[in-house]
């Protein structure tokens, strides 16, 4: 293991973390919340200086980097990020518990949205945009945003590669031009963009400013922290619609919107992911708006309400516009099957992912293909391209450590003795990064009724749902700490 | 597709079936139930004429027979036995409607255990006797049972594999000894003493002959049908124990049997399945004591209703000593888990299996290390002997079968608007060949509550998971019926 290596690498992270604090510690100053004050400053004092120190030490290093390295790297930073990061919570004691805070910022930085509070209404403006922003940096994932940083040229190949690999979700990674770090400030720059046109139009709803910028991140890194107690669901028809349509965007692959920009639309036209997307999508809100009929007072509200969730639910987000724990049972196993689908590959939404799901169907038909007759030979194509059967045998891998740590998950937090439909649905949206779940976890509700243990084992869900699974494996696999 | 064959084979299955209709028959006459004396003698007529006929028409087949055949063959036949096994329900009034007729025998042959009735106890004993042996038929297989019949040397040798491999339970068939007929012989002699052992000490504990046979029936094929409304929970003690220890070696793999009988003790020991099961057992029967303690009068009782609980789910039989859906969250979620990990391969029991379990967590750990270091070549290996890439594969492939299943039926039968739990449960139930779930269908329920329609989706899925998901797959696939 290249220790050196990644201690730089960790470094460079807590710097660029606690730069990104320092709006928040603005904000702060600005509304003049002294608690809030104290907080920022603290944490950034204390998360670039071991930043600092961890730098000094570490500057010497080698450049052997393989995907052991990487994962581990990913990994670490992540719960590096996390650690520092709910610093300013504990310190402006408005979650003054660390297992709460570590909570509440994992689920903001892995694009979760799922809360302690009950009361979000009452945190200062900076803790507040700290929250929000912690979405948009987790979303499109914070090693891309250092890589997309650094100077040209200055690393080997492999290093960027693996570490790429490791964080961006979906069964492959494409890279949109040669180099990586190319294909980093890319996809960083059209996340910015899009993310920016998402604040303009929330602002044309008459939104308030304050409330655009956390919304628009919260849309944006499909996390769904609500800046007010009851979600979306007070805002006007238009800001809902808005919503909808910007978090379906956002679960878009966003190499689609690369080769929109250099014109390749046909590509896109024939992208499989993305139809089996749309089709998901549509046919969801079709079925629930027949199923929830009459519980609303028009059409359009039941519309409105049904691709709302849908939308939110199938990005991973996690705003409502409405309690969609009081709608009937079909539309409720929809939506909790919908949870574990999540949307396209290369998005920043969480779940199995769409090409995943694809991928897994495709082997299907083809390994009972081979059951009928053996000796033929058949491939899996994915948009006329032939996946190897190592992406297939990861995937399935991919699956069954789905399963295992889904399965062990919610048998830990049944210790508490809460509701099955509660802890299937605790788990389901912690691993997916979704948000609110149902029952006692549901829109209205919070996961403050946790015990302490419940919520460490959701805050590896969370980080192992954004993560992909690997990397976290890795990370506690006994093999990856001997020497050799 | 060779139709004459499996048309020849279809025909021989009913007249068995017919046959094993007549103790019923006799029963019937003498406790003198009228209408299960014109029920099963109507039945019999039908089923034996349509064999008769069918023999008739198919007696000239050709030898050319595939896994392909063997898979439509073995789902083909399921389906007949059934739909013919149904008609005493019917044709005797006591089960009139077709549905839940049809329902009350796959669940019987599927050795599921799921019931339609509310009051079992109003059955006519010869009606009751004819639910409890679908169970001790299904339970080993039905088409096993036929080539065990079958003279030597009648048939090629491709034959009767794939019949076999297609209805036997588990990730790869061990052929005891050279010929696959012997073998069906041998394990159809080993479950017949077993079964009669069973019976003995079952009439030891003073139960009367007739709730001994039917209840050795139910244990045997792990089905879990019981013959008062209660279950098994109105027994002494010692009945209790019986059938906990019963349930739980009729989940072992009676391959182990046979080397015992061959004296091959130390690979009995060693074998890994075995180990685990064994593990699993006792660990949860702890875990359950522990969680549940307080809620009965003694240790001893605690203790005895854990243990019975836990082989009863685990081996899924689904008998019940007590209602465990008052049981606290924690032992419910593992009960749930328990119901999809199911017992050994090559047992009576349905579920995941043990052994499929163990591939997919040494699959998972090979594929972790070889992200780890990607250079090394590892091999996955089960009681010493290495495991094909090929049944890896299958194994993965059939965990995404098992849950595209899962998730489809719990969609459909969402629709009936019942509770998440329920709905959950009645699914891993059926589909898994347990019996009872939660909630609404819990141990003290059952599953007259359905439509039509969910009754038929939960037919599907005891049927797939009996028979381990392809052959069905297979019979619905397009590429079977397209000629070539």
């Amino acid at each position: 293991m290249n220790y050196k290596m990644m201690g730089k690498f960790l470094s460079q992270i807590l710097i660029v973390e606690a730069g990104f604090m320092v709006p928040a510690l603005l904000i702060s100053l600005y509304t003049g919340s002294r608690a809030a004050v104290y907080g920022f400053g603290l944490s950034i004092l204390i998360t670039a200086g071991v930043g600092a120190l961890m730098y000094y030490f570490c500057r010497n290093s080698t450049r052997r980097f393989f995907a052991r390295e990487g994962m581990v790297c990913v990994a670490g930073s992540w719960i590096a990020i996390s650690f520092f990061g709910c610093l300013p919570f504990v310190f402006s004691r408005e979650i003054p518990n660390f297992v709460d805070a570590l909570f509440e910022i994992v689920s903001g930085f892995t694009t979760t949205g799922s809360s302690i509070l009950g009361d979000v209404e009452a945190l200062s403006p900076g803790i507040m945009y700290w929250r929000s922003f912690s979405h948009w940096l987790g979303g499109m994932g914070v090693l891309v945003f250092l890589l997309a940083l650094s100077p040209n040229g200055e690393r080997g190949k492999g290093y960027t590669m693996h570490l790429l690999r490791a964080e961006s979700p979906g069964p492959n990674v494409n890279k949109l031009v040669p180099k990586m770090r190319t294909t980093a400030r890319i996809l960083y720059v059209i996340y910015m963009v899009l993310t920016f046109i998402n604040f303009l139009f929330l602002l044309l709803g008459k939104m308030p400013v304050f409330d655009a910028v956390c919304t628009a991140f919260g849309t944006a890194g499909t996390g769904g922290f609500g800046i007010r107690n009851d979600s979306i669901a007070g805002y006007s028809p238009y800001i809902q619609n808005v919503c909808t349509v910007f978090m379906f965007l956002f679960g878009i692959n966003f190499s689609c919107y690369y080769l929109l920009l250099v014109r390749h639309v046909k590509e896109v036209l024939k992208d499989q992911e993305l139809r089996l997307y749309i089709i998901i999508f549509v046919v969801s809100i079709l079925l629930i708006t027949f199923n929830v009929r009459g519980l609303y007072g028009s059409w359009e509200e039941t519309i409105r309400h049904a691709a709302f969730q849908v939308s939110s639910i199938m990005t991973t987000t996690g705003f409502a516009s409405t309690d969609f724990d009081l709608w009937p049972g079909f539309s409720k196993a929809l939506l909790l099957c919908l949870m574990f689908v999540g949307a396209c590959a290369g998005s920043t939404a969480g779940g199995l992912k769409m090409g995943r799901l694809l991928l897994i169907l495709k082997n299907l038909r083809r390994n009972i293909r081979r059951i009928l007759s053996p000796q033929r030979v058949e491939v899996v194509r994915m948009n006329g391209n032939r996946i190897g059967e190592d992406v297939l045998n990861n995937t399935n891998t991919y699956l069954a450590a789905y399963g295992v740590i889904l399965v062990g998950s919610f048998l830990l937090i049944s210790i508490d003795g809460l509701s099955m439909t509660t802890n299937v649905s605790a788990v389901a949206a912690c691993f997916n990064n979704i948000g609110p779940g149902f029952d006692v976890v549901g829109p209205t509700c919070n996961f403050s009724v946790y015990s302490w243990f419940s919520k460490l084992v959701l805050i590896f869900d969370m980080l192992a749902g954004r993560l992909e699974i690997f990397p976290m494996l890795v990370l506690f696999s006994r093999s990856t700490w001997r020497h050799k």
